[in-house]
C-alpha cells in the first residue's frame, strides 16, 4: 500500500525465511489458528500445511497467540529541549519498543517556531534513519504559523509521506497558536486530507496559574500538577473539537491523560465528530499522585503535559473508555531525561524538562489492565495496540494486520507471563521508571521485525540503523470516507440546515 | 467453521460458477480493489488476475461496491399471533429480504407458554425449510420458565444450533417473566453459552396503564403508544441489564426503539456491560407520529411493541448512536398483519396484532440516513447490516464477510440509486408499507445468494425452500472472551472486591 | 398551619419565657442580625429592642447564628425486627437526636404485612407518647397490599395526620410489593395528596444473590453489601421514578447510598420529574469498606440496607449533590442493634438485623463536609437539614424556619467547634457508633425545644414524654402545586400529546 | 439593606398609601394569604386585620396572587452601537417592562473601548436618570483590559454601587479579550467582590465563520447564526467556567441560547462551580428558525448574540432546566432596533445590529412555559422572575420579597389571563416583536412600583424619570459565603491536595 523510501548507506539485513507453526492468529477482527510463512519481510503464506522453500526457520507456537507488532503513535526519542537531548535515542528508544512488542513507532518532529518544517523533518529523518531497529514514521508538529508554514506543509504531504500534524494549545510564548490560527491550521490540514493532532491544555490558564503557584512558594514537582489542573486538558479537547467541527476536520487528541479530556472526547464522538482519542502508557498505568513524593527525583520524573492526574481512578477509568471504543489509540508520549537532566527545574518546577518512559511497557500495561479484567478481548487488544493506530494514519494493512502482504512484524504473545517493571531491568536508557515496581501479566516471548527475530528467549537482537522510514499518504480511507461525505453535503446537525436554507430568497 | 445441517427433500439448486470482475470489496475492515470466484455457493479466490475455469458466468463491477450480504437478526416470518399467522410467510419474507440485500435472517421461535420448545423449534424448521428463499437461523423464545425449560434449552444448544433465547419483560400474563426468573434463566443461558436477548419493555405498568387508557375511552392505535411510555421501555432495558451484570451473561436487547433506551445500552457499555443493542427498520427510519393518523388502518400499520416514538427527531439519534457504536446490530423484526387481521383491534388496541415490514428496506434506510450523511462509511454499514451480527451469532466468517471460504452471499451495491418505498412495489405480501413515499438513496443492483444470482436487474430469480438452516455454536469467540476472563476472575469493579476480601478472614 | 392532637397523660412542661439576643437568624433564605422572643414554645417576636415581659430567661448569643432546630425524616427508634426490638428507643433516640441539634423526627411505622395499618400506627404513637422528648411524626410503611390497605390509608391520611407513605421494592416475600402493586398504592397515594416513599432495591436479584453468595461460603457481613451491589438500588431507583411518572404521584427515595441512585434521581428531576432523595447520616458521612472489617463487631454495625457503598469517594459525590440541589433533604436512619443482637447472623449475614446510627451526628456531618468546604453555606445547610422537609411534609412554616409563630425549635450553632465522634461520649444507647474516630468542625451550642433549652454547657436536659405528635396535612404546595398543574393538562412530555390528539378522530 | 443615592433634579412622586386586601402573597419560599400595607413606597405591614391611617387607597384582592415585581436582569435600553442607538430608551423601555410585571431592571453600561469607565458609567446614569419609570441598577461591561481598567473597577464598586462587571469572549478587535485576560479580571472581581458576567460565544471561530460564509455568497440573517453555531457558545461557557473555577471567582452567564450552553452550566454546577446562567425572553419564548424567514425584516428581527438556536426544541428545554435550578435568573436582553436601523445590513449580515426585544414579555412568557405546565409552581416562578436576582446581586431584600420593610415593588398575577403579543399593542417603541402571535397565559392585571399604581386595567400610569438608581454592594452573601469559604482552605476538589501537600518536604 503505502511505499518506502530506500536507503543508501545503512546495510540492510538479510531477512530470514521464518515460519511459524501452529499461531493461533490474532487479528483485531477474528482469531483463528494457522501457520505464517514469511520472506523478505513480508507475509507471503497463511494457512495450514504451508508449501515452503527448505532452508527456513521455524518457530513452534503450539497454539500461542502470534499478533501484529505494536505501533507506537507517540514518540519523542533524543528530541531536543532547551539545549537538552532526551535521554532515550531512537536507538535506545526503538530496542526498547522492542522489546515489549512494537514494531513500529511514530515520532514527533518539532521544528523550532520559525524555523523550516521540511528541514526540521530531514534533520529528524537523519537522526532516525541511522538509529532506529524498528520501522518508524513521523509526525510535524506545527509550531509557528507563518506564511511559509503552509506551502511546507503541502511539501510534507506531497513529497515526504507525512500525513499528521499536531498543534499546540499550550506553552504559551512558545509553541502555542491562537484559536483563529487554530482554525486556518485545520482548514489546510482538511484540504491536504491530513489529520489534526492537538496538544490540548490552556495555555494562558498554565502560565496565570505557574506565576501564581510559583508566588506562593512552590516551586516542587507537584506545581508541575497544581498548575495544570484537569480541568484546563478538558476546556482545550472542547476547544479543539468546536474547531475541528468548525473546519470538518479530522482530530486527534494526543495524551489524554484525565477523566474529564476522555469524557469530552467520547461525548463528541457521541454527537459525530470525527474525532481520536490517545492515551499512553503513563496514564493507562499510573498516576499523578507520585508529583508529591518525596524523593525529588521520582516525583520530577512524573514532569510530563499535560500531567498525570492525581485522581488515581483514572488509570481504570481510561482502560474502560479505551475497551467500549470511546478511546481508540495508545501511545507512550515516550520522552526521558535523566535525573541529573530534570535537576535544572529543582528550584523551580516550570523549567524541569517534560516526558515520561513507556514504550517498552505500553502493551503489557494494556494487557494487565484491558484483557486480563476482561475489559476487552485478545481481538480489541490488537484493535488498540496497533490495527486502528494503522488504519488512522494510512499504514494499513501494511502494518497493523497478520494478511498475506502486510509486514512481517509480528508478536508472539503468551498471557500467562508475568513481570515485574523495573528500571534495572527495562531497556531505555533513562535511570528511573515511572512503573518501577508494578506487576504486569502478559508480555512477548518472540518479537519479529521485518521478518527478523528481534527479541528471543528474552535477548534482544537489533541492528542500529535498520529501521525504514514508512511514509503515510493523506487522504486515509478509515478518516477520511465520512470527512467527504459530509463535505458533499452533510455538515453536521447545523450544517444541513445551511445547506438547505441557503437557497431560500429572502426579500426586504 | 459452523456446520449447517443437511436436508433431505428440498431440492438443492446447482451452484452457479461467478465471477465478479473489477469489485471494490467492501468488509467491515477495509475496501480494496479485486476479484471475486464462487462456486458451489463458497468464495474460492480473491485476488487480481485468478485463474478459473471455463463456463464462468462473469459479472462486472467496474469498480463498483460489493459487500457481504445482509443479515436480519430479526424477522417473525408467518409468526402465528391469537389464531392468526403473519402476513409474511417465509417465502414472501426471505424474498423480500433478498430484493433489499439481505442473503441471511434469524427468525424467533415463539413456542405457546407452558409447550415444549424443541417441539416448538422443530415446527418452525418445518415451515422454514419448507419455503425460505435464503440461509436462515432461529432464536428461541423463552415464554415460560418451568422445570423442563433448562433441559430443553441445553438441547436446543447442544443438538439444535441455537445459541441465543429471548426472554420477555412485557406481555403480562403472557409471556412475561419476574426478575427472579429472568435471574435464573440468565444464568441457564451463560453457562450454556448462548446470548440473552429481551424483549424490554415493563409488562406491570404497560397493563396498568392499558386499563387507564381503555377506560379514559380511548381505543385507537394511539393507545398503544399512550400505555406504553418511552420510559417504559428504557427501565426494562435498564433493568435487563443490571441482571444480566450480577449473573455475567451477555445480553442483546432487540427493539431499540427509543432515545431513552439506547442511552441506557451507551452508558452500560461504558461501564463494561457486555451489551448490544438492535434498532430495526422501523426505528432507524420513521416514527410514532403516524399512531396518531385519522387513517386507522395506516395508525394500525405502525402498531409494534415497544411502540414506535412520537418524538420525531428519534430516527435521528439512533443512526446516529448506530454510527458512534454505542449500538452495533440492525434487524427488521419484520411481522406483518394485513388490515384485516389488524381491524381485530378496531375498538380496543390492545387486541391489534404488533409488528411492521422492514426486512427489505433495512439495508437502503440505513445507507441513507447514516453513509449518505457521513455519519458511518461503507464499512461501518457493513459492519452493522451483517458483519457484527455475524459475530455476534457465531456465523463468522462463514457469513458477514468476502473471504475465501466463507459463502457466497454478496451484493452489489450502488450508492447513487435512488427509490421511493412503496407498498405497490415492494416484495412483500402485506399491503402496507410503514414507510411509504420515503425515498431513500442506496440500493442492492445484484444479489446473489448460496452462489448463485437471486436479483439482477430488478428481477428476482429466487427458490422456494432452497435457504438452508444455519447451526450456530455456543462460546461466540467475540462475545464469550469477555465474559470468560470475567468470570476468571473479574466480575465487575465490585466484583473485584469481592475476590479481593473473601480471603480476608475475620474474627468476632 | 398544620394542628397538632393533645396529649391527655403526658405532663406538659410549662414553657420558658426565652429571649435570644444578638442572634445571627439564618433561614434557608437568608441570615440576618435580631433578637428572638419565645414564650408557650413558639416566637412570637423577632426585631431590635423587643419589648418583652419581665423574667425572661436571656441567652446572650453574641452575633453568633441562631437556626431553626433540625429536622431528622428517617428514624426508626425501638422498631421490632424479627423479635428483637431496635436499641434505641423513642427517649434514648430523641435524647441523641436533640444532643445534635435536631428538634423533631420523623418515625416509620412498620405494620406486619397483613396486620392494620391504623393498629399499627396506634401502636407506635402509643411508644413515642410516652418516651419521646421532642416533637415527632410518623410516616407508614406499606408492607402489604391487600382489600383493606386503601381504606386505612385514607384513614390515616384524614383522621390520624399522616401524609406519606413507604413502599418496599426489596425484602422478597416479606414487605415487597411487585410493580402493578406499587402502580395501584401510588394512584391511591396521589389521590389522597400524600408523599410516596420507595425502599429502593431490586429484591429479586437480592434474594437470588444471597443464595449465591452464601453457597460461595460467604456467610461475613460483608456477603450483606456482595449480595446488594449499587446497581441494584439504581436500578429501583429508576423503576421507582418511571412508575411514580406515570402515576403523576410525588416520589421520594428514602435512603440514597450510592453515586448511581443518586445520579438517576439527579437526571429524573432534570427530566421534571417531581422527586425528592435523602441521603442519610451514614451515606454522606462514611462508606462500605467497613464491611471487610477483621473485626466482626464493627462490620456487622455498618449493615443497612441499601448497604454503604464499597466505593470511598461516594460521600464526597453525595455531599455534592445535596449541595446542588440534585437532593434534597436528609435523614439518620437511625436504627440501632447491640452486636449480641447482630450476632443471631454470626454465620449468616442475611439474619443480621440492619440499621446504623446517626441521628445525633447528622447535622455536624453535614456542617463539616458541605460547609466547612464550601459547597453549600449557611442557608443552604438549613434547607437541607430542616426546611426542605418541613416544606416536603407540610410542617412549614411551623417548623424548619424562624419566624413569628413558628414553633419555638431552635439551634444555636458554633462553626468553629470541632469534636471527635466515639460511642464513649454519644447519647444513643447503641454500644457501637459508625463514625467511630471522625472529627467533625461544627456543632450546637444551646437548643432550644419547644420553647425550652434542652441542651446548654454540654449538658442534655430532657424531658421523657413530652415530645408531640405532630400531625400532617396531605397537599403540601411545596409538592403538590405541580401535581395539580400537570394532571389538569400536562402530564410529561408524552403525556401532552394525550391530550392533544386524543380529540383527533380517527375513521376506518 | 443597600442603601440608594438621592437625586437631586428629578422630581419625587408623593407614594400613594395602599392596602392590598385579601392578598395570596407569593414569595419565592412559600405563599399564604395575608393584607398588605404599603406608605412611602415601603411595606409596613403585612398580616390580618392590619391597622391603617385613613385616606389609604384599597385594592381588594380576592385572594389572588400578589408576588414581588420582576427584576429584567438584562436590559440594554438606549445602547448606542455603531452610531445607532437602540429604538428603546430607559422611559420606552421601562414603561414595556412596568407593563409586564417588571418594576426594576438592570442595565448595561457598555464603555467604548479604552474610554474611562467611570465615565461611562455617569453617562448612563444620566440617560436613565431622566427617563426611567422604575428602579434599575448597572452592570459595567469591560470592553478593554489596560492599566486604568483595574483602578475604575474598584472606583465603581467602592463608589458607584457596582458589583458586577461583563465581559466579552467574542466580538474579535473590538470588545473580545483573551483567557489571560479574563483570568486577571476575574481575579480582580473576586477581589472586589464583584460577580464576574460573560457573553459566551467564541469570537475568534466566529470571525472565521463569518468570512467564510459571506464568501459562500451567503450575506442574509441566515448567515448570523450559521456563523454562530451553538457549539460555539457552549465551548466559550465552558472556557469561562474553566477560569472561574481556577481564580474561585463567582460566574454569571449572559444570554444562555442553546441547550448545549445550559448543559455546560448544568454540568460545572453539579460539580461545585458557582455559577449562574441568565436565559432571556427570546431563547425562552422563540427559536432561531425565523433567521430563514423569507421576510428579511423579521428574520432581522431575530438576530442576537448568542444568536436563537434553530433547533426547536430549545424553549422547552431551557425551560426545564429553568424550573429544575440548573438555570436560576431571567433577563430579557432587550435591545430593539428598527428594521431601518436594521437595513444597514441588509448586504451583509454581520452589519446588523443585534438584540430582540422582551422586557415586555418575560413573565408572561415563563408563566405559560413553566407554571401553566407544571414544571414549576408560582413560587419557584418568583425566584427566577425576582427573587434569585435580588439574592445573586445583593438587592434582596429590599427587592424580590414582600416583607415588612421591602421596597412596595409588586404586581398582582392573574394566571387565567391570556393574551396574543404583538407588536400592535406592545408598549416598547420598536416596530416588530418577535412572539408575534404568540398566545400567552397569565399576566399581571395591576403593577405597583414604589408604592404607587403604575399598571391597571389595563393603563399604564408612569411617570418619566421617577426610577431611582439602585446601588448595590459587594460579597452579596448569597453568593460570596461560599466563595469565602473555599479560599479559606477549600478550592474544589484538586485544590485540597494542594494545601495538603504543599507541606510535604521533599529533599533531592
Amino acid at each position: 500500500m503505502s511505499g518506502y523510501q530506500g536507503k543508501k548507506n545503512i546495510p540492510r539485513i538479510t531477512s530470514d525465511r521464518l515460519l511459524i507453526k501452529g499461531a493461533k492468529i490474532v487479528n483485531d477482527d477474528q482469531s483463528f489458528l494457522a501457520d505464517i510463512y514469511m520472506e523478505d519481510g513480508v507475509i507471503k503464506q497463511i494457512g495450514d500445511n504451508l508449501i515452503v522453500p527448505g532452508g527456513v526457520k521455524i518457530i513452534e507456537a503450539h497454539g500461542r497467540m502470534v499478533m501484529p507488532g505494536g505501533i507506537d503513535v507517540h514518540t519523542r526519542f533524543q528530541m531536543p529541549d532547551r539545549g537538552m537531548v532526551a535521554a532515550d535515542d531512537f536507538y535506545q528508544g526503538t530496542r526498547a519498543a522492542l522489546a515489549g512488542g512494537t514494531t513500529m513507532i511514530i515520532d514527533h518532529v518539532v521544528p523550532e517556531p520559525g524555523a523550516s518544517l521540511v528541514a526540521a523533518f530531514k534533520q529528524w529523518r537523519e537522526w532516525a534513519d541511522s538509529k532506529s531497529c524498528c520501522d518508524y514514521s513521523l509526525h510535524v508538529d506545527i509550531t509557528d504559523w507563518n506564511k511559509g508554514t503552509q506551502e511546507e506543509m503541502e511539501a510534507l504531504v506531497k513529497d515526504h509521506g507525512v500525513n499528521s500534524f499536531l498543534v499546540y494549545l499550550a506553552y504559551k510564548d512558545v509553541f502555542q497558536l491562537s484559536d483563529s490560527q487554530i482554525y486556518e491550521v485545520f482548514s489546510v490540514i482538511r484540504d491536504l486530507g491530513a489529520i489534526a493532532q492537538v496538544h490540548a491544555e490552556n495555555g494562558d490558564i498554565i502560565a496565570e496559574e505557574q506565576r501564581r503557584i510559583l508566588e506562593l512558594g512552590i516551586t516542587g514537582p507537584e506545581g508541575h500538577v497544581l498548575s495544570r489542573p484537569e480541568e484546563v486538558e478538558a476546556e482545550a479537547v472542547n476547544r479543539s473539537v468546536t474547531i475541528a467541527n468548525q473546519t470538518n476536520c479530522p482530530l486527534y487528541i494526543t495524551k489524554v491523560m484525565s477523566k474529564s479530556a476522555a469524557d469530552v472526547i467520547a461525548l463528541a464522538r457521541k454527537r459525530g465528530a470525527v474525532v481520536y482519542g490517545e492515551p499512553i502508557s503513563a496514564s493507562l498505568g499510573t498516576d499523578g499522585t507520585h508529583y508529591w513524593s518525596k524523593n525529588w527525583a521520582k516525583a520530577a520524573a512524573f514532569v510530563t503535559s499535560p500531567p498525570l492526574s492525581p485522581d488515581p481512578t483514572t488509570p481504570d477509568y481510561l482502560n474502560s473508555l479505551l475497551s467500549c471504543g470511546d478511546l481508540q489509540v495508545t501511545g507512550s508520549a515516550h520522552c526521558t531525561f535523566q535525573t541529573s537532566q530534570r535537576a535544572i527545574g529543582k528550584d523551580n518546577f516550570t523549567l524541569i524538562p517534560e516526558g515520561t518512559n513507556g514504550t517498552e511497557e505500553r502493551m503489557s500495561i494494556i494487557w494487565d489492565k484491558c484483557v486480563v479484567t476482561g475489559k476487552m478481548d485478545e481481538n480489541q487488544f490488537v484493535a488498540v495496540t496497533s490495527t486502528n493506530a494503522a488504519k488512522t494514519f494510512n499504514l494499513f494493512p501494511r502494518k497493523g494486520r497478520i494478511a498475506v502482504g502486510s509486514d512481517a512484524d509480528l508478536v508472539l504473545w503468551d498471557p500467562d507471563i508475568t513481570k515485574i517493571i523495573s528500571a534495572k531491568s527495562h531497556n531505555a536508557a533513562v535511570e528511573y521508571n515511572i512503573f518501577e515496581g508494578t506487576e504486569v501479566r502478559g508480555g512477548p516471548v518472540v518479537v519479529i521485525s521485518q521478518g527478523k527475530i528481534v527479541l528471543e528467549e528474552g535477548s534482544l537482537h537489533t541492528m542500529e540503523g535498520c529501521g525504514r522510514y514508512i511514509s503515510r499518504k493523506p487522504f486515509s480511507d478509515h478518516v477520511y470516507k465520512r470527512i467527504k461525505a459530509r463535505s458533499r453535503g452533510y455538515l453536521g446537525e447545523q450544517k444541513v440546515n445551511r445547506i438547505y436554507h441557503v437557497e431560500v430568497v429572502y426579500i426586504i
